[in-house]
């Protein structure tokens, strides 16, 4: 069927009427057109692939259920558990599994270990929005740290729904964590984790602060779900521009809720963006201009620097959520974990 | 006139055919629907209402000489030149007129000047796509700088078509720096400027370089428009989002246009992001997640860092371009001069 431009500039008409009559009723909200957009061209040929592929498959899927949930997250670990090996040889780095005071978790051990990082101990706290990348499946981002940065590497597997819901996750990253403290430095030990994991961090800080536990020598909550209520600009900007998360409304706001079980979103267990930051250790933060935790991210640093924080924030061209570890065959992946490791190397054992 | 639900849905696959079939020919290109963006609830009110503002009236306006844009700067600025002095009293700063080896510029001092600054001097380059803001008009930024920050500010009222164009910002910018040089220690001196400005301190580096000239202590270059070529991620997904510069296709281009003159847009004294940044001074950067040089910005950022400068990012949520330096009162334009001076008092000096 051929459309003329009148009958479009009509249809255009009558849509943007209607727009405006349903949702321009906030004062100052902002009417944005229909856009397309092209893959940027000033990234790797590698992360030009990342950026086209289509959104996620299934991020519309809001599950109800612990039980759901794992399905989904066993399906998806499957796959993910195909290509580690490969990946594990790449980057020349072993993983092995453990359990350390009762708590799942893997050791993932780097081939070579220059000497200044021997004493040297990182804790990984995985993301998948508290339900995803159970057991082995969670253990991209150690064995990139590992593999980059040339550290000894604690993966935590802790629980999730159906097995346990909040605040389990954090209780068993603390179990590790306080394990960890009975033969490391905490001014040599440093804690990572991406999305949820980003968000752990930053609640195991708090956690410990309460508890009255010395805080590890640096952090790196990457692209953290610091505020979970739906609260930030790029749910909104970046909704259905981030090809991982998609929206607010998605996949992963759906699982979170599932975690919480009912607990307060806002309590800063699970929104940390609401806890108070002041004594957080040095900390670096990753996102993407297309991220829609961009704002999460944007906020938590400039918390972090309110409360006189030494905070480094890193915003990779193009990236939607989490992209940073997608791939290690990525430049900017390798740039993203160089940073990290150069954060660690400048704060880590003073 | 009504619209009935099935009358609109058959429009809309109108429409999205009709986009499709013209514009989703490269691969990969994202089709993001019409949105409407709430303002932020996290940011201060004073900044919202910032946010909530229209559309900058003419950003659509693409003048095509010198003079023409000359008329729109001296209307803008009869605007601002009413602003500046209530500002000035309430940052407690004089501005004086003065001219530097024959470049027109302005001294800012603040009432009060800390004694570990009294040896350090700023220069400022101030902001407008190369054609606004002459005068004393192009003070604003300088005068925060100087009443936040506590640092005496050289400002530079560089020509600016028709006067003269391109490379005439750039060769004032450089005399008043050259000039600066004979009774400043380089360690003891920084330059800033946001925008135009930005890049233009990106430029001077280039160019000092160049010359054998020794570069300053610091540098805080403000969403700089570092790629004048419309490269870059922001400028599509923050097209219609940023309430300032509004679209790549507006007037800050048309402006960039006439003071090129001719010369070609990539070149690095142009679009600085094509230069070797290797050796330049530490770099604090600051911009906005809704700013159309949100990817100029964050890729200068990278660009600092692969080349082993230190470069602090900062990015503000919700703020289109350069909002940061709208208003004293607002509380996240406080914040952001604060940052840059924390970074200044830390860099400059040794």
């Amino acid at each position: 069927m051929r459309i003329g431009p009148l009958l479009l500039l009509a249809c255009t008409a009558l849509i943007v009427r209607r727009i405006a009559a349903q949702e321009n009723t906030a004062p100052g909200s902002l009417q944005v057109p229909a856009r397309t957009l092209p893959v940027p061209t000033d990234v790797s040929p590698e992360l030009q692939k990342i950026i086209a592929a289509p959104r996620r498959p299934g991020w519309d899927k809001l599950w109800k259920t612990g039980e759901e949930w794992r399905a989904v997250a066993n399906e998806q670990a499957a796959q993910t558990l195909e290509t580690l090996p490969a990946m594990r040889e790449r980057l020349h780095v072993t993983v092995k599994p453990t359990t350390i005071d009762g708590v799942r978790a893997f050791v993932v051990t780097p081939d070579v270990i220059p000497p200044e990082h021997r004493d040297k101990l990182l804790i990984h706290v995985h993301g998948g929005c508290y339900v995803l990348s159970p057991g082995e499946s969670g253990t991209g981002e150690a064995i990139l740290m590992a593999g980059i940065g040339h550290f000894k590497v604690i993966s935590v597997d802790y629980r999730m729904p159906p097995e346990a819901y909040f605040p389990a996750a954090l209780d068993d990253a603390m179990t590790v964590y306080k394990s960890v403290l009975k033969t490391s430095n905490p001014t040599n030990t440093a804690v990572f984790g991406t999305s949820a994991g980003g968000a752990l961090v930053l609640e195991m800080m708090l956690r410990a602060r309460q508890l009255g536990i010395p805080l590890p020598g640096a952090i790196a909550p990457g692209t953290p779900m610091a505020d979970v209520t739906k609260t930030g600009d790029s749910f909104y900007t970046n909704e259905l521009v981030d090809n991982v998360l998609v929206s607010r409304n998605g996949f992963c706001d759906a699982a979170t809720v599932v975690y919480a079980h009912g607990h307060k979103l806002s309590d800063p267990l699970l929104s940390p963006i609401y806890g108070d930051m002041h004594g957080f250790p040095p900390a670096i933060l990753t996102t993407g201009t297309r991220d829609l935790l961009l704002s999460n991210t944007v906020r938590v640093h400039r918390k972090l620097r309110e409360a006189g924080v030494e905070a480094q924030l890193e915003v990779f061209e193009g990236m939607s959520h989490a992209q940073y570890q997608f791939d290690d065959r990525v430049p900017e992946t390798r740039e993203a974990f160089g940073e990290i490791t150069a954060f660690l190397d400048k704060h880590l054992g003073h």
